[in-house]
């Protein structure tokens, strides 16, 4: 029999798809909800469930705890709080009292909190080990393939991407015909597809670029795709995504590639070779 | 008696500030004006002017050579042209196809075409060895000084620039308590500042840092500030202003100075020490 899981669900449709792929195969499971990002409606009334602030993280780990020993998944993503917004409890003070309050622009954070989930005994377990059709493979995924155009544009994407990752700032770039349009930082790739659509030069569409941070614990905030990310690229005037092979997540993946397809973008996996320095 | 100045005009009021300084010193001048960036009024109807389109090098260089020797100073910013947008000339499409596409991204642009320059019998002079007032120094130059925390986002921000700078992306980075808010590509610092509004956290607001690229030409694109950046700062609910110092440029210092003062933010010339990796 598989161990319980605890789900700290953040936002979006993957703590959603968790609660679903345990109810299907029968796993016992228990949701810590971060308030202000977990949505109630996907998670369900009769899921065992534990909302918190973010900011008490004394709490969820007591709850986690009280509930017997899991193994821990953190799906979706959580809006980085500011210290005030924190209003942090004992625990969450002692833990950033530790870090030291630069760690809240950094994956240091997460893996900070991995470190204190295992410290306590839990196992912390990446999201694509129970759904397992999330990592893109390399190469086309789509129908579609970049020409040489969208292969020069995914090389530069992909060095600037990679440097900003290194720095711990974010996992997306927009590139159109060399011009880097649009780095991505706290506002999140919708965000920066949006304001990149206003930037666009005329001539051949730029291509967005998703990297997974080289330092980063792959076990947390994976860069995401899904439906709608492909429709944004689309609308901001895109000709394609390339995305981090067996480092990223694509939510819905089969509408995801659809979506590729109808649109006209190509959507491929980057191997090591392209994503190295 | 001076040499005759050619001024390539970009936007803002530095090609006009350049055309006042050559009329009250009485040097000889000649502007060489992009069309749909360099601004008529500040030129002057009696100064002597050819307006070209971004893509016609061979046109500039022809009128510049035409007009006799001169020192070259290429002043206020020009949007990066697509290719599809560039419709080149004989001579720009000779440039390019010598550089790549990729040029247009990047830096390299701007030192081929110093280069052009020079292998024309130009000498391109940087916009600070005429209008002397424009480098600042390092240390506070306002009323206000950075609290440990503006000294730590500062610190920050520096790391990110030089990373994103070093690839040749852009010039500005948003910090806030740690928090990189927002990356400088191509839409340039005011829209960077706009969105940042909406991105800051609740508690004491962030800092705009402004640096020199590590590798690019100095007599070129140093980054600027001036009263309107300070003014959007501002709004966009920072404490202060970080500028690379003795490589970057302060339009209108006195007006930049009393309006950081007159709202409450710190201005700062970041030395060698600070800026350093």
């Amino acid at each position: 029999m598989l161990s319980k899981l605890g789900i700290i669900a953040g936002g979006g449709e993957l703590p959603g798809r968790l609660v679903r792929a345990c109810r299907e195969s029968g796993r016992p499971f228990f949701v810590l909800a971060i308030e202000g990002h977990a949505i109630a409606a996907d998670i369900g009334p009769d899921s065992p469930q534990r909302w918190i602030r973010i900011g008490e993280a004394g709490t969820g780990i007591r709850a986690l705890r009280d509930d017997g020993k899991h193994d821990i998944v953190m799906a979706g993503p959580v809006r980085r709080p500011s210290l005030s917004d924190l209003r942090p409890d004992w625990r969450t003070a002692r833990f950033f009292a530790r870090l030291g309050f630069r760690a809240l622009g950094d994956d240091s954070l997460l893996k900070a909190l991995t470190a204190e989930l295992e410290a306590e005994g839990f196992r912390v377990v990446g999201v694509e080990t129970i759904l397992h059709d999330l990592l893109p493979e390399p190469g086309p995924l789509g129908r579609l393939t970049p020409d040489e155009q969208g292969r020069a544009d995914i090389a530069r994407a992909v060095a600037v991407c990679r440097a900003v990752g290194a720095l711990d700032v974010g996992q997306a770039v927009v590139v159109q015909q060399g011009i880097v349009l649009g780095v991505e930082a706290i506002e999140g790739t919708d965000a920066l597809l949006s304001r990149c659509a206003g930037l666009r030069r005329a001539g051949p569409g730029g291509v967005l670029v998703k990297l997974c941070k080289p330092q980063q614990d792959r076990r947390v905030d994976l860069p995401t795709i899904g439906p709608q990310t492909v429709e944004n690229a689309a609308a901001a005037g895109l000709r394609g995504i390339a995305v981090h092979a067996g480092r990223s997540i694509i939510v819905d993946r089969p509408a995801t590639i659809a979506r590729a397809d109808a649109l006209g973008l190509f959507l491929v996996g980057i191997g090591a070779e392209e994503a190295a320095p």
